[in-house]
């Protein structure tokens, strides 16, 4: 498929503004062909109307139905073959085994979304039959299951292409919940995401829904994202990035006539806290797991260890020097886009022109895309007292943190701003007695590890990627996993209604074999009316 | 129990503020004793700080010990007996019986929570196992379940002075969720809100828990709110109440340097849509029953029916009769606050000043608490071009509004702001030609009611009390049944922890004997690490 350089709005191409960007390859440095057109007002108003004159069209889906077009979009997205990988490869400079393993948690999500579409047990049936003879009043036929809330505006990642982008884990839980979607793409890998968006716009054809159940928008300045939140068709928005993007996006669309929902995932410092026993066992293997997590994705990961903490003495001593060496050979990284690099080493500048904060390894400098790891070092109380540390310092950098004692390690962790993950290297006699951090911990983070690293996130149902904010605008949601379906579902109950007038899911005799609560008890069983 | 006056912070009285409000008889206009502090700030932060305090204790108890504690609050508000409904009596004008029902209904649903807790199944327990040897790389032990979110600030609402106030379905569903409750009350009420919060405290110290669980504390100025909502310690809202009200709290919380969640349920005008064959059948009847419900609690219910819309012809011309006479039957009521029948009159009479709305039966007169039940007449045409009319009327007033055709009607239904109930009232035939009305009212509306009235809204797990804005805050959520109580938990996920460190409901052997999810099958049986 030739590249265009063209939005997708409702099925067809389009390119009517003036103003284009172009992407760029961070390793080289070169503009890459062709030129992508921001939105205009008028084309980001038709992809949002386009949505919503599709909703009743994709809302009458069956689950079953829905997940077959999911399956389409795995396809064709597979379709797309190597030249797919190739451009992102040179938009993003991420490496072609990584793409081909992100590609395949992408098709991996959709179908994964089908499987819980034809089970079911996600729309949350309930039924309670009628009690016509109750005293001192009549109870009537309740039935009530998860419908599709509306149009999304979907932001696409600049560090997951493909797995937070124009097709991943927000599209696929929107057009799961049978939502139609609007996507922003990123603008830094503008042509990946046009390709995507036509293989997703084939499979709406391929399923003759109505082409605004998709649309793709590029647009490399902030007004594209705004006028796209702002318009009324829209009604919840998925997004992965920073905190100053997402707090933006939040505040706007609560400041709307009517407000909608902001499930926003911004990151965090993901800390990661080592035990004296640990610390002695093998210091060597221990700071290289603890580092290949640092750099992993060139240290771009939301869940990126950004913060070491050990207690002070000997065993730390020996982690520290082990954890220099490691950071010292580590390679340095590309960033999928130079801003990227840039901001990195500003952030990087600032922390280390704080009094008391050491760099124990690595450099600040490097140009364009470079992001090169670097060891901070610090007291959990110069920490505590300088709340700026307590942010993310997005890249691969991580503080190391000395703390007096387990006490001390606790109250650090009560001061924590709110986490995706947080991290416990501990020996069982360690973690027996470790239980007063680990219920702090449990307040501050979403998903908590134990000997491992945060990177790596599961995309499964036990999974959950959020935590109280800044981690995420939204802690009740997830954006990995089965879960993150329920963002874009609303109850809708009918009393008294006749089966025919009724949503498949509710009808007396269940013909999509759904788990569903009736009068209290879960059972795939008919329902006799009363 | 003697009145005295006091807030119940922490499980202590108190009554450190010098400003005093005092609750009056709606029915006299007589003052009540005794008087109620205004909360000070550092009584708020005290509450606020308790709760937080609290949260550990609270969140480690196993589900069926906060059943527990929410089956001992239900016996202690019974305890309370009579006075307690006295004197709401007095504070509301609500008659005996509507009180001795709410009252009924209160610890009614304090209990199905504590049922609801017994199962445990709301907690949604997911469990993926372990899978080391899967390439390119193993899955860890993934383990998932709800917890509580954090203290909750509840507001007390006036036209429910128990079942939506200090021990109503708010405060149960965050006790039953495992979250301290700090309550303001509705200083329409204070003295029921005293002894109701008495009971709590008195249950909270019979099961040794920390006081802070639960406090109280009074406030006519909009500045007790305020500082509640503001405070760190709180994480989350639950309010019902009007919209000004409700979204004036929604924008400060999300304004705050951490966000939290408004759930604010802030009714709406429960449209009710007659086709042709049911308005001939019985009109009399139907207008009785329809007045009924207009006038129930004296029209103080958020499901209270503020639109009928009827197609032009003479079988609504005959309907039309038949409800101004039952309307000009109605008797006048009194509402739980004089403020509400000064808005009710002020609000009617804008209504009538707008051209082409034309009283139909009662009158806007009337003084003090009186609420005289009214009946306006307008076209669909004007009140599409008039929005403040599609606006809730609060109140026993009912606009009767023609339409020319049924696409006039589903026109009016799309045109129709975000509502918690939409009715249907059409023959067997009419409802087979309805699907274009019925699937717009779907989007517009969270319950859909078929030949009955909104009002009567049940507790139960199919029911669903919430709708799109401005109906309220987040239509994603009830505030009434057993789903509430999602509102107040988050998800938190252990990564690789052995069994010792997890909580109950995640162990490999269930020993709560929770339905969970393992593996993406639900199953009550144990877990077998591999």
């Amino acid at each position: 498929m030739e590249l265009e350089g063209t939005h997708w709005i409702a099925g067809r191409r389009s390119a009517e503004g003036s103003e284009r960007f172009q992407a760029v390859d961070p390793t080289t440095g070169e503009t890459l062909e062709p030129g992508f057109p921001e939105a205009t007002s008028a084309e980001i108003a038709q992809a949002a109307d386009a949505a919503e004159e599709a909703f009743t069209a994709l809302a009458a889906l069956a689950p079953s139905e829905r997940a077959q077009l999911l399956e389409t979009i795995a396809d064709e997205i597979f379709e797309l073959g190597d030249p797919l990988l190739e451009r992102l490869g040179r938009e993003t400079a991420l490496p072609p085994a990584r793409l081909t393993g992100e590609r395949g948690r992408t098709v991996g999500q959709l179908r994964l979304f089908a499987e819980l579409l034809r089970d079911g047990t996600c729309l949350d049936a309930r039924i309670d039959t009628a009690l016509p003879d109750r005293e001192p009043l009549p109870r009537p036929d309740l039935r009530r299951v998860l419908r599709p809330l509306g149009p999304v505006a979907v932001f696409g990642a600049s560090n997951f292409p493909l797995a937070f982008s124009v097709a991943g884990g927000d599209t696929a839980s929107a057009l799961a919940a049978g939502c139609p979607v609007v996507v922003k793409g990123h603008p830094a890998h503008p042509g990946g995401s046009e390709l995507v968006a036509a293989a997703v716009a084939k499979a709406v054809a391929k399923h003759e829904l109505p082409g605004g159940a998709f649309s793709l928008v590029h647009g490399a300045s902030p007004r594209v994202g705004e006028e796209l939140v702002d318009h009324p068709s829209i009604k919840s928005v998925g997004f992965t990035g920073s905190l100053r993007a997402g707090r933006a996006l939040f505040d706007r669309a609560a400041a709307r006539p009517e407000p909608i929902p902001v499930h926003a995932e911004m990151g965090s410092s993901n800390p990661v806290f080592f035990l004296t026993g640990v610390l002695s066992q093998d210091p060597a293997a221990l700071a290289a797991a603890t580092v290949g997590s640092l750099t992993l994705g060139a240290g771009q990961f939301c869940t990126n260890p950004g913060m070491l903490v050990v207690p002070t003495g000997a065993e730390a001593d020996g982690f520290r020097e082990a954890l220099v060496a490691a950071v010292s050979d580590a390679p340095t990284g590309t960033a999928v886009h130079a801003g990227i690099a840039e901001s990195y080493r500003s952030d990087l500048q600032t922390f280390l022109d704080t009094p008391d904060v050491e760099l124990l390894a690595g450099t600040v400098g490097g140009d364009g895309a470079a992001l090169q790891p670097a060891l901070l070092g610090v007291s959990a109380t110069t920490l505590t007292s300088r709340p700026h540390l307590l942010s993310e310092l997005y890249g691969p950098a991580t503080l190391l943190i000395t703390a007096d004692s387990t006490d001390a390690m606790t109250a650090l962790a009560a001061a924590l701003p709110g986490q995706l993950t947080a991290t416990l290297h501990a020996t069982d006699d360690e973690l027996a007695g470790a239980t007063g951090l680990l219920s702090t911990l449990s307040r501050r983070a979403g998903r908590l590890v134990l000997r491992g690293f945060p990177t790596g996130v599961e995309v499964s149902p036990a999974m959950h990627h959020g935590g109280p904010y800044p981690a995420s605008s939204d802690e009740r949601t997830t954006s990995v996993g089965t879960a993150a379906i329920a963002r874009f579902l609303r109850p809708t109950c009918w009393q008294d209604f006749p089966d025919a007038a009724l949503p498949p899911e509710l009808r007396d005799d269940n013909p999509l074999g759904l788990l569903r609560l009736v009068n209290g008890q879960l059972t795939r069983e008919p329902v006799t009316r009363t």
